[in-house]
């Protein structure tokens, strides 16, 4: 996909358009060093990304299995009367893709950071739908929010080990878990008390 | 560690003592199904179960050894005035083990989901410290619960894969974040509004 399209899809990394995140660059190192993220894992992450650029379709794909087989995940796409909203499932499809490149390549700088607070308050009925003007139920509860990781950390794994040695694999997987599990302390933030999160 | 002394350590499941988790079981059956446990990975978690017995001690002592290198996690094992309080992380310690082999081997009712709750208040002001009776900081901030998941899940690794084939290790190590991010998502409960979790 183009950068042109992908723009259109809502794709905002990096817009003036949005809003700065309420976390410093020296928490984010804080949280670095919570997940264990290593020099390492940095090499290894870009190495994902190498290897998942052509299978992102592939991905979401197995991802999407499992939401469309729970009526309970699968209604975040749709409305409050369970009528799926095809256009805003396809373009959160698009920018579903590109966070998988993300994760692995972008540099964790401070519009990183704002990025991920967008995608974050997306989540919630601070920003859910907006961008894409959609009427799908407005709240991903932040329990399904946390349990989902677990199936895209998991179903991930055959795309990273192919062509690759059991080791390889493992550190593939070892350096996108703790990206995943970054990210998802900071989309925690808009769920959550200043004071407790 | 005998049934006594793990009393003795605040380990306090099926207890009376504990409150109730606001969580029914109809919702713990689709976070289940949110982390896409199946029954291939049941029989994985009982074998994880049988495998890390007797490693539990070795695989605390992973984990701690990241707390340990990072100020701002070791510190929630001790005071404001950051003072280490040695009986208190003891004790922690032994729920530690004790937990690992619950993650695996457990049956997820409503006796389990009671504990799951008071192990979620516990990481928080509501009842951190309470049952050791201990002084130290207060509360656990969501983002550093949710980030470690990386390191309880990453650390693990090669305990379970010890004597497994590729297959087995991928195998196992999936049942178990399966069962670590469902248990995380009933962890941050008493984090988030009720409408917003």
């Amino acid at each position: 996909m183009n950068k042109e399209s992908l723009a259109a899809s809502g794709y905002d990394f990096g817009s003036p358009a949005i809003g700065r995140s309420p976390v410093s660059l020296e928490e984010l190192a804080l949280l670095e060093k919570t997940v264990a993220m290593t020099a390492q894992d940095e090499h290894w992450l870009k190495q994902a990304g190498a290897r998942l650029a052509d299978q992102t379709d592939a991905v979401v794909g197995a991802w999407r299995e499992v939401i469309a087989a729970h009526p309970h995940l699968a209604r975040y796409y749709g409305s409050c009367e369970g009528v799926a909203d095809a256009a805003y499932k396809a373009r959160v499809g698009e920018r579903f893709k590109q966070w998988i490149l993300d994760v692995c390549l972008r540099p964790r700088d401070a519009t990183w950071l704002d990025y991920q607070h967008e995608i974050g308050l997306r989540h919630t009925h601070l920003r859910k739908n907006q961008v894409d003007r959609a009427a799908a139920l407005p709240h991903i509860p932040l329990r399904y929010l946390i349990a989902f990781t677990a199936v895209i950390n998991e179903r991930i794994r055959p795309f990273l080990a192919k062509d690759a040695t059991p080791e390889e694999s493992a550190a593939l997987h070892a350096a996108w878990c703790k990206a995943v599990l970054l990210q998802l302390a900071l989309w925690s933030r808009p769920y959550v008390a200043e004071s407790e999160w």
